[in-house]
């Protein structure tokens, strides 16, 4: 691109970026919480609107048992470029411990605080906003650019396979970008090339029909317990996964992969700070945790009740008890196979009273950074900021990606608003109002990257 | 007792049946939930004037930092017989699972619904109507009656020691009864002569200071896997408890309990139809599942959290994680030995991380058959039913009994009003109406025997 260009592009950017924090307040504040299903339709049209109001051509489209999916165009030359992204946001609980109200944003200090504001409304917004960009600096758009918005994400996106299925013209393309990526508490872009895939899982087991007087536990067995027994044949003590196979064909690091992750200067011992982590598993240097954390799978458990959780004591032995578990997976370990095989792992275990309930998947998925996508991420980032991105060949968190890799879409996270401390899925999610800014303009210099590579 | 008296006595209480009926209606309704603190001045006053309606000179004793604790007394000569009861009740969780509101009892087909029916408010109304009977047909009682009624036994009697170590002239008497027993499904009554003890406790586990996005368990240790490490060096899957010394000086089986336990014929499989427990423990025959239920320890898992619990899934690394345990405990195993030898192996195990709070305990106890309050209970029940009652050297649940047995002053549970499908600290706890007519009648006869004995 012309430098002439890029500072037009930025400098719209600049002169608007006051509507990206109303605009994002306004979209923050409706409720979509696709775990209680609340927002659906809210949800679908405030997205919609909001891509109007940035010229964006939308319409929201039908998802059978699902909320809508909005799809906004713009462009009519040049290659095409899907921008994914979802409407939906976690559940707010542990309530107590927002400092101000999820879903009534308010900017702190140069952050801006709202359940969504990261995960993922800011990037959708922020996407809108680079194309305008675009088009007043140039009077048109040298690419072909189809918004994609869904309403199910946090939820694994059940019904998006299906909606997948019917519509799968919509995800060929040039290129995708999923979600949006962020920055290290120091500011520093990260670049993802995929993401790793999720298998969740419910496990009940019942042992009565009614919680009993704690004395009987001689006499009824205690389903944690066995839950316990259960989940402990699993995984062993020091994060093992014991599913006979689950590691046979797991992605091995790539030349590529290795060559960039040396270069990467991202250290999981930040989680210390920014979560209150304990410790960070992995090993003793930040090259050893690195890889840890990108070529490590998990076993997590992301919930477990039974019986009496409130404060004191009650004596029962309950009726029933579960746990809620997500593993982590890597290219080579499809979710379908990895569900297969831990029901014939309990069953094979003796432990057919352990009802397993799935929850949704992701499937896991990389694009080389050679990709037209990987080089115009890259290219994007360079133009925005003083320094390199860090890359990495996937978020650890799951995405869509594959619906667009599966179909042979390079796909890869958009640049992005967020950062380390953002606290997706937690209290007090946030983004900071700079690494916005700039995550903008790496989204508009990336487009016209995308579109120049042709 | 003669047998004109006793057939006054028993008309008394045929006569004023209803007086039950409406009294027990009104103790219920007063919300008393030990857990929550909820009740603690409306409890100790309404107990106190229900035993002065019944002719019982009643006071207030005040607990430090806990309830008051009702004492009632009845008769100038004869032998000391303590009354123990609780006016507390265990919280009413989970509401959704009450047919009818658990504090505005009603009657269904000869069964009164509330909490607090069985677990005690019933036994505490029936002793008070059995003693009034006893006056009312002789003029007189002919022995010294203590009602001891206190708020706290469902958080198993924090402060009670307090009081009793400057009240301990209270608690030494002739003989004492502890609660009420119940009755089979088939309506055979139960003789207890003790209870089991406990000790609870809650193992607490934090990994970072807030939940995160559970792609980050890959870094960050998942407080519910260690919490459940932690668990498994305290119990194997067989039930056995792993706690080095556990077993060591645990009371071993008399002669005089073999004896009464041969001819006992409930059996432990009837949880199956009263819980809808999908398996009993202990063996294949009666005599072997008998034997497990009474001689058995437990480390039983009242509640166990962590993380997203509701529905549909949410993605996260809990920032901790905390389970609810108690160990039923046999004569021989004192609590606070268990705790101490818990926390060392904690200890030795590694798991510096795993805080350690206890709840509270009971201590075990038994007295011999061969009593005199032993002695007194079986002609009671002789003569109010017509049928033995089968013994058992102790309840399965926990009591203060020990208060009484190790200032000398022999205790078991009194004649009750419950039954096995009570259902004491779970929805719809419930008494049968026939089993309580005949628990007072019991009591009454009980009280009559104890006295002649002397």
């Amino acid at each position: 691109m012309g430098e002439e260009e890029r500072r037009r592009v930025f400098q719209f950017i600049d002169e608007h970026f006051g509507d990206f924090v109303t605009d994002l307040t306004d979209y923050c504040a409706v409720r979509t919480v696709s775990a209680s299903g609340e927002g659906f339709k809210e949800g679908g049209r405030a997205t919609r609107e909001l891509l109007e109001k940035w010229g964006i051509s939308a319409r929201e489209m039908p998802v059978p048992n699902g909320p809508n999916l909005v799809v906004g165009e713009a462009g009519s030359t040049g290659p095409i470029l899907c921008l994914y992204n979802h409407y939906d946001v976690q559940p707010e609980e542990p309530i107590d411990e927002w400092k101000s109200d999820p879903f009534d944003p308010v900017v702190r200090e140069g952050v801006f605080y709202a359940r969504g504001s990261s995960d993922t409304k800011g990037n959708a917004l922020s996407q809108a906003i680079a194309q305008a960009a675009i088009q007043d600096a140039r009077g048109d758009l040298p690419l072909r650019l189809r918004f994609m918005i869904e309403g199910e994400e946090e939820v694994s996106s059940p019904h998006l396979n299906a909606f997948w299925k019917r519509h799968q013209d919509l995800f060929e393309a040039d290129g995708a970008t999923i979600e949006g990526s962020d920055h290290t508490a120091e500011g520093t872009p990260i670049l993802r090339l995929g993401s790793k895939g999720i298998l969740y899982v419910e496990l009940t087991v019942r042992k009565a029909a009614v919680d009993q007087h704690s004395s009987f536990a001689v006499s009824i067995p205690n389903p944690a317990w066995r839950l316990i027994a259960a989940l402990r044949t699993l995984r062993d003590e020091n994060g093992k996964i014991l599913i006979p196979g689950f590691y046979d064909n797991a992605h091995r690091p790539t030349e590529e992969e290795l060559a960039y992750l040396k270069r990467n200067r991202y250290d999981p011992e930040d989680f210390m700070k920014t979560y209150g982590a304990v410790e960070v598993l992995g090993g003793d240097t930040q090259w050893a945790r690195l890889q840890h954390m990108v070529y490590g799978n998990t076993c997590n458990i992301d919930g477990f009740y039974a019986g009496y959780i409130g404060d004191g004591s009650k004596t029962i032995n309950p009726a029933y008890a579960k746990a809620k578990l997500d593993f982590r997976l890597l290219p080579g370990q499809p979710p379908k196979d990895v569900l297969k095989a831990m029901k014939a792992h309990l069953k094979a275990g003796g432990f057919e009273d352990i009802e397993v309930k799935s929850h949704g998947t992701f499937e896991p998925a990389t694009t080389p950074l050679s990709s037209r996508i990987g080089q115009a991420l890259l290219r994007g980032y360079q133009a925005a900021y003083d320094d390199e991105p860090d890359i990495f060949p996937w978020s650890l968190g799951s995405s869509s990606t594959y619906y667009y890799t599966s179909l042979g879409t390079p796909s890869a996270a958009g640049p992005g608003v967020g950062h380390a401390g953002s606290k997706a899925h937690a209290p007090n999610e946030n983004i900071r109002l700079e690494d916005a800014r700039r995550g903008i303009k790496a989204t508009a210099a990336m487009m016209l990257a995308f579109a120049k590579s042709d």
